[in-house]
């Protein structure tokens, strides 16, 4: 479920973003706290060997390991190659909801287009916007699991209603081995095609605006599946994932508090808990995180977007657009404003 | 109210700039003042503390305490991760100022395509407009606490004229758990076939035009909906604000003016107010300002779109256009440059 | 008036762009030499006191204050904040060059399709392409000083040939709060109406096509009329001008020159001119001016677009392509190239 | 073939990428590794040379120029030059990919508008489509190494059954020094037009209609000939390549381990393999990796886009959407959730 | 002439880009060998002044300036400045690719519009197509010098085919101080209003068809026309070029080897050329050298956009798909996957 905030943050005030840190769900918190007990762990058994378990010799050595490590972990350029990665998957993860169909458009394009009120009529704009629902449905079904788990099978659709059992055995028996999205569309102006050669659709001009749109629709789902076939070029994240990693390994020795008396630069305090460390453990690590959730953004974390209540949303309205309300007008009268 | 000043600096004149920093209305200072009070008076907390109430040992241990949290301070890249997410946050604020709808367009479109100068083609041409006002303020009902406040139920639309009885009537008793923001469009596009059947609107080809303009105005209304219920990912906010709320934190203990007698390297000066440290504050805090007042362009802040202006706009001057002005020309005559 | 200079610089050859450097016109020498001899002035009054006017201990102290100052100067990020409120700045700049409307789309559309090459079709075409300037200029003038003061008054739009009395007296007459230019669009399209009911314009199909052409012309209005209305938020402009005017604060005590024989690190040299420290000023607050000379391109900077020539040449190429060339067609023979 | 992962990393769970860490195909590993022992041995001969073989006046010229080199390697921005210059070529990657022609829009547009399931509307219908396919893998041929080797000659493309030898016939005689991707596209049209005035195309509308899909068609291929022709300008590829060289150059003898025994600062500890030396080479030179592998999608990498399965699945399904499905619709009937 | 090299690094291999530093054509080495020469001696000079000519005291002098320079030149942020410059020069180098004119979608679009096989309809798609390649002409005739130099006036114009001698008075008649490059496209549509009104075109939304892709075409122009008019701004360029000069010159002193024996930190070791202070010349000059190649891409560097070329092969091409192809198809025939 996507986490909506934007409105407790309308105006800036006091501290305006400082609310935001207390929520839970869909934190940043709640996404890092494994890793962060696991570093800390991994931070408090090196620190006790260190005091416990070392002799003397050991100790100098693990000092000029822990001042090199440092040096080393100052030196990559984290802030960086994570600004650049996630902007990248930021600007995609945009462009991903903006493929999202929504079938407004065109289910007032056949309301309007698309006559009569008889049964035939309403049959025919049932249909058609149930094609168009199916094409968004079997593209989000093979971008996202939480769709994929709800229709395991076309037998699955088939039950929920989105297809008739004779439109199922036709799709069936078509032979093709690349993924159907774009069946129920040609379905669809198949369909159109027969419905102006039956006069249901007046003329050609309609007809051509209602294949404009439906085309626009095949455009939006062949972009989902575009984004989620060729994904971020694996060596890119490899690169940054090996980035981060390294440099937390390398704070792991690196940022020990070593003992004062020695008087290594840097090194007069022994704190116990590192607390920037760890503040910069959140910062990093947690900018790492928001390229995790937003690069599949499909998945079921708590901030990816709910294709089944779109789904759901775009079946009902498109549905009570064609039939209900087709030409169901209220009162035309004058307005308030009238002269 | 949005603040415009571009015109005050239309030429880079001496000192171009410095002129708006004496601005109250939507300036940092307004917004910034509290942060900055607290902040101050908490160094100075601090510096008392270690002044007079610390003894001699605490002292020294305070001062490497101060030393050591310095370093962190210089060791978050503030600058980048502030420079990315501010990118991010005004890009998205001005797409959703494009998104706003204004109802020019359709307007025109309405006004030339929809005949008749009797009081039925009149009725008709403002229920249209109408319907389309209608459409944006649902929209921006949804998204914005201003207009939210003005209307906060559809009696309210009613009473101020944008709704009849009737239509709030049909309004309320469609069944749906959804936004309804879509209800006026099917409304619209059913009553301009209806106006087709009855050969207000002469051809097929116009009917086309209509529905082309009343579709971009839908797809403005989703987009609109979209950014507010599709926030920033949470995970990336609150990752910006630890690193800036770390950083003053660090800043609080690391920039105190240690006892020059210790002979700290950097401390060699006691000012009492740290004139630097407070710029900092200023520059680093404010800019995550500009992010906290953008990401809801829709709130009461100073910067924010006034929607409320624009919906006041819109029905006056589509209502205008499509009815007062409607085939009411000027006298053609020739130009003054007639050969 | 714009500077136009890539013709100079068509090939990269040796020392490519030092050329430009000696071009004083639109040149960052203009627009910065009076902040730069006042920088230099204020440098030079503090060098003196410093030198001459201060007593030893109170030299003493100027000293550790110059080496704080110095070092606070190198903590701001300057060259990031800049970075990325120039791209914004410069991205705003080129979009509102984008959305000057140039009319040679429409007068195409307006030529072929509203025919007669009698008296009556030539004042239709005229008028048609006067009402689509009209619109220009008053969005122009709205948000252009220069064109303002060409056309402080409605009247002076009449005088100059681009309103006939007539409709001087309608535009007036229309009582609305709101900025008119959409006023001119909608009489376009009246006009447009009229002419297909005239049968002047053959059929719905060429309407739509010169409706779609002014409504882009009315979209690119409104982006102008929204670039100039909605300003880059004030708080990020402070931001950006508070850090570089504290940046070049600070220079002015940290990067004096301090008696070497003092010792201190870094200033064993007394050069009495800071060649660098002022190659600096200039390098980050031109890039400053960068920003005030573009963020509002309709002022009368050397650089800013030429909204005058671009009125007069869309008038004169309009009236002309409507009119004169009108079906006025060199004979059609053979090319050289037949066969 | 395109390396897909982001399905396995749907959710963000404990470590997200981690897992990604241990992939071989696609992975910065396979493409890196030569490099990498490269690297690696000529750091390990240099580091032998220095203990084994110089004389120690030698010894201390090394260590100085060693000191020398490292100073050198800190001062190349890598991470700023690789972050533009990589932002740059994902962008033009991903523009790339966009370009690349899906033929449902234009196969759903012929389906519905050619009419005739007779053989001869059949031929037309599979005729277009073809030339379609045609024209995209006359464009992939020339921009991708592996269409060009599975169609070396235009003979292998007619023997693929994409052609027929009249046409192959037609098309070599054409006599033009040009790339001839769009020979086929004028085919299309041509056959358009026939079809229209043999009335199998119903009227203008549908035609305009096909056409504007056929263009839309022949931009693609023009885009993507448009990346293959002007790459990103040699001199910045250089510029970045040589500054990644120079680095590891100067990392190859600065960051060698120098006699602790001689106290150079940063020089305590000798750990003869040099590990955070390695993980920035794995890093900086993965990085410019991502875009020696992207710069280039259509070459035969693990992740470069497969334009032979596109070609194939165009083709079958676009004369499956053509010819097998036209006019062939399920069974119209009641849905389920009638009234 | 364009450098195309991607081909050659169509596959990642092993030091992918590492061929590409050996080509001369088009390489950084030729655009900057005379810089770096210049250079190379200016530091040669100071450097044997220094060794060779200072006395004591001045050497004591010069190196302290010398060390002073180099902290300077360590200030300056280069990268950054270049990256944000160089990023904008090279999107709008893009863009400009992208508004050249190709003609291959118009010339589908007359070539089935305009009908007849006679020579009367023979001409008339040959003038309409001329008209189109006509105003491209003029366009790159303004902004290319190449293209410039190959027609220095409209008389070479006309003697290489592409005006007819009576076109060329008419154009030179029109009286008008602005660009005319509008022109041909106000001839071509008023053509085309004659063919239409002569049947030849056979009904208006074929004209609307037409219409838009010339308004595209003039779109592209104007775009094309916009680019030169509009440079980056001067001011901007300045600031990037006083940034990098400065640098170079605080390197030609900073980064000079001073003796040894003064024990400088730093200065250990005199290799008498300075092999990194070369290394990063290449590389920031290098960086310069793309914005100084692609700022104006239609010179005649190596790697600038073959203007003559796309004029001829828009020419050829043209009137072969409307005149010889036109009507000239295959022979339709079942193809080797019928059934």
């Amino acid at each position: 479920m996507t986490v909506t905030y934007t409105s407790r943050v309308a105006n800036a005030r006091l501290c305006g973003f400082s609310k935001l840190l207390l929520q839970w769900k869909g934190s940043i918190y709640k996404l890092l706290y494994k890793e962060f007990l696991i570093f800390m762990l991994l931070y408090l058994t090196l620190s006790s060997i260190y005091r416990f378990m070392l002799e003397e010799s050991q100790k100098r050595f693990f000092e000029k390991m822990a001042i090199n490590c440092n040096n080393y972990a100052d030196l990559i350029p984290m802030s960086f190659v994570l600004g650049f990665y996630v902007s990248l998957v930021v600007s995609r993860w945009w462009n991903q909801y903006q493929s999202m169909p929504w079938l407004d458009r065109l289910m007032c394009t056949v309301s309007c287009h698309v006559q009569g009120t008889d049964e035939y009529g309403r049959i025919l704009r049932r249909t058609l916007m149930r094609y168009a629902n199916l094409a968004s449905i079997l593209t989000f079904r093979s971008v996202s699991t939480a769709v994929y788990k709800r229709f395991p099978t076309m037998r699955h659709m088939m039950e929920a209603g989105f297809m008739t059992p004779d439109e199922h055995k036709k799709f069936e028996s078509l032979n093709s081995p690349h993924n159907k999205f774009w069946v129920p569309c040609v379905w669809f102006v198949n369909l159109a095609v027969k419905a102006r050669q039956e006069d249901r659709i007046s003329d050609y001009v309609s007809l051509a605006h209602i294949f404009r749109e439906v085309n626009n629709l095949r455009s939006q789902c062949e972009k989902l599946y575009s984004y989620d076939w060729i994904s971020v070029p694996l060596v890119y994240t490899q690169v940054v994932t090996i980035a981060v990693y390294s440099f937390f390994l390398a704070c792991l020795i690196g940022r020990q508090f070593l003992d004062p008396s020695q008087g290594y630069a840097g090194h007069e305090l022994d704190l116990y808990i590192p607390v920037f460390t760890l503040l910069q453990f959140f910062f990093y690590a947690g900018w790492l995180k928001v390229a995790e959730q937003l690069i599949n953004p499909f998945g079921e974390d708590d901030d990816d977007f709910e294709a089944n209540w779109l789904i759901d949303r775009n079946f009902q309205v498109s549905l009570l657009a064609v039939d209900e309300m087709h030409q169901n007008l209220p009162a035309l009268e004058k307005d308030k404003y009238w002269n």
